[in-house]
């Protein structure tokens, strides 16, 4: 259920009914939009009843919202999402393509700042790096954990790149809310259900991967667990399912990422999430699907070829780790 | 790498050759079989330096084990796993198929006994019902909780069935653990590590749901984190796997629940869990896939006929509940 | 579109029927059942203009089908079909299971008739053997062609079994059908809609296996098309499909014949279709997935002992090739 | 095996080499190169009895071609594969991108000169149109037929647009390779052997679709079949593959054709095949896949930017629809 207020509602109007709503045992979730506000209601089991909430000061109409998915309806919110950075300029989801770069894990401070200076200089604005890995078995190397973190937060300062990093639970979630910009839920994790709540409870976007084997609605209901809970940053990133075609680790041919990553931007993607790492033959975890940063700015090159036919900019003038040197 | 000690090695011997293992910074894990003992170690990143370990007393031989789950493979242990209940008949692996029938979830005190009761008359020697419920919707019923664990606790005295319940996360598996007979870990959770790894230091057997698209390998991998951690009582629950095949819910088609239980102990399963409900147009989660009790009962009396085929027996003599009334 | 006639109506009632569907432009496809005939309407691009057939003499009723296949619905014809062959006992569909078993190929006489003789010795009533190979190398063996439906002939006369193999084309389906029993279209060809309206003209049984990714639907439409050129003995062959699970060939699993084909009789079943081979580690094609004829004799004793659970029997008392030694 | 000639060998030496292999009883294929010829040989059921190959004049080394695939093998042919066509500049796998447009089937020939028009007009140097359609119900429109080829061979007249049209079986594989300039094999008709290899016996080049489950080395195998029999001009189209995800006909995403073509350019395809209509609301087939004209011009356009980024052009000078004005 979606309560559309007129343009000229007041924040009083809001949370009058914001009240009204929690009052009748829903949970109210004010959207603002370009033109007004919205409020998403949930916390009801079948339908909710609207009693005269139509008749309050403010309210346009209220409307049911069909999908199973709510709060990650376009009902409910019609512009694009953007993510944004505060003291930066960073963001996902706007005019300009989001590069998020780095190692699969963070393997020691030299090799992750090696890593980070490259990108940086190529013009990502994001960086990532495994510091909780979930590995298939539980015998591999499985990430420097806190360490890890304390080397990203360093990176951030040095070349002004926000990290994005992935929790595995709930210690790790705590850890990588305080330590990183973007918390990343892993594709293994997509139906995690009790940390995808817990991720709604924190102030900081989170970055879900679609699983191995979701469907688009799935994908859209581990969103909207985030939401759910008060937290409408979310990004979703899509890596290519598992089918039967077995030539390339997934069917969207994560194999062959360069040629992907200007077929993601060409078909409208809004940004870009690769793994760079200076010496991936030696790498600790992933190292084959690993790109190397001449790679990597040849990559930048290209797409910010692409971006503008899908409207987008890769402004890519700051280059803080390149000017650094 | 797997130390198989002589038949006549003593307790002694196999107490020396853990503590060696140890003291080169892996772990030991013995295994009793029925000739002789074999040591697991794990805890190596690369390959294990054997030293000096087969010139220690005792030792039979040092074997590499060449595939990615170690404590899983039939290398380390070549008897089939049989899962006890101490102080019952009831096992999981043994000569006898094990059922394990019961709702989707736990909705009320009445529906949970009224069950139950049914179940326990038809011969089922395990009960299950949900009481923490993973569902793809935040907004849809998410299970009674504490409540439900009480509930199957009463079950478990009145009946005498053992309970299999599922457990989300690490305050839900701690519960779990303390109230039911089997730990669950559902599709959705099987790469969730974290879970696996605290499940592995439970003192409960831990039922295993094959995850939606887990190659046989991942499937095998989840059990060896559960064993790596020092349980060893893991039961792999095959239910399926998600293909383009979209007339049935999962390929292994659990919509036609009576023929594939049929299916599953000619092809040699070693028990089976269905869900029963005696009103399924009413239940408050999944009714579509469950069966009603007389349905159950003739699923018993079938695979009791096939049962001997495949040298199992279905013992229904005890049938507590009915002989209860 | 489906007319259902009276019980009483005469077979003139059902010729006047049949011709006024005719003169209307359609086809008429009149299918007797146990208690009373229908007559199927193809030939429609939409709905069918009904007319004033409800008021013909014999009519019952006049009913919409609305599944896509319409001759192969249980609308239209509810009884099970059952595919007979005249002069012999032998049935695909009947009480009796109907077991089909020989060697991926034909490679020789001598190999022929070890294989047939003793798969008939154990119960078999079909043969099968490849004379036409569809062949994923333009490179590997092709098949001995027409010598090898001459092999299969003689083995028809000499141990009374009837023989099933598969068709490519329009020349290979010809020759098939003038020399074996039953046509069997392969999954490749499932899709391959003038071969299937081909077979529809013949009037010999056509067995149809499903497509390594076809839908249960599009399984149903590959039977419609034969079906709707005349030819309503239509056996349908699942072998499972293609997934992202590669341990096995197919996920049904093939590669573990002797369970699946316990699981396929206990799961309902019509028959089983078992390649064997007396020296499979030679075989010419497909040695991998053939059992020895020991490994049959022991599924054909298995199988008799669920085959009662489903209601099925497998009389194995004429047991030719045994006899004749 | 593969016969890699020296750069100065003569055309007599080819012939010797050639007539050799052929006296051995093996196929001969001479692959003439843009620094040397290089002579495939297939013919063989396992390792090529090499002889004095190696000792002929003009031989520069004999290699083994490890690949299932062997003419189809970069290996074999290390250069781009560039299908031309006598008497225009069209081709399809050069420095151009192809562009091949036009409705699903041809239902008139005012329909398909109406679409005609406009893909010229927008720069298509393609035009498709169903002919013999493969419909999954045998009760759907089927096609056009000859007059359809007849309608297209106008059309080609008229715009100077190629003609690329599907064909069934052996009937209509004659009458397209007659009035088409490529023969298309469907998806459907992937692994439908003998059509493959009478399409090798063509001197047109052969489009073959991926099959709706086809590994990679199966789609290769299947231009293998055509190879195997003399005719190199085999086009191999992308067409997604069929997986659990439901949102989208196949994985690539077809409904949403106008991004996936920017993005099939941007991953460094060829050409595009695109089905377009100017009245899909009325299509006899496939109306809600196909995009308008005014949809395609604007395809066009963005994929006219992209192109240079993979060293491609989209030359749209010509325009002979729009001139034609």
């Amino acid at each position: 259920m979606l309560v559309v207020m007129k343009a000229q509602a007041t924040p009083e109007d809001i949370q009058v009914v914001c009240e009204h709503i929690e009052r009748l045992g829903y949970r109210a979730h004010p959207l603002p939009g370009a033109q007004r506000t919205a409020i998403g209601i949930t916390g009801n089991q079948g339908e909710v009843d609207r009693g005269n909430l139509e008749e309050l000061p403010g309210v346009a109409e209220v409307i049911r919202v069909s999908k199973p998915y709510k709060l990650a309806s376009r009902d409910v919110k019609q512009e694009d999402t953007v993510v944004r950075f505060p003291g930066t300029d960073a963001a996902i989801g706007g005019r300009e393509l989001a590069v998020i770069a780095g190692p699969c894990s963070i393997e020691s401070r030299e090799q992750a700042f090696a890593i980070a200076e490259q990108v940086a200089g190529s013009g990502a604005q994001f960086f990532r790096g495994g510091a909780y890995k979930p590995r298939t078995s539980p015998y591999a190397f499985q990430g420097l954990g806190l360490d890890a973190l304390k080397i990203m937060a360093e990176i951030r300062e040095r070349f002004g790149l926000r990290i994005v990093t992935e929790a595995l639970d709930y210690e790790t979630l705590e850890l990588v809310a305080e330590w990183a910009d973007v918390v990343q839920i892993g594709a293994r994790n997509m139906q995690n259900f009790s940390l995808l709540k817990q991720a709604g409870r924190l102030r900081k976007p989170v970055l879900i991967k679609r699983g191995l084997s979701a469907t688009l609605e799935e994908f859209l209901m581990a969103a909207e667990y985030v939401m759910s809970e008060g937290n409408y940053q979310v990004i979703l990133c899509e890596r290519g399912v598992r089918t039967f075609s077995d030539h390339s680790r997934n069917t969207l041919d994560l194999s062959v990422m360069l040629p992907m990553a200007r077929a993601a931007v060409a078909g409208g993607a809004d940004g870009i999430i690769v793994e760079v790492h200076h010496q991936p033959e030696i790498a600790l975890s992933d190292g084959p699907q690993s790109i190397y940063p001449a790679q990597f700015e040849k990559m930048m090159n290209e797409i910010e070829m692409i971006a503008p036919v899908v409207s987008r900019t890769l402004p890519r003038g700051i280059r803080v780790g390149a000017s650094a040197e």
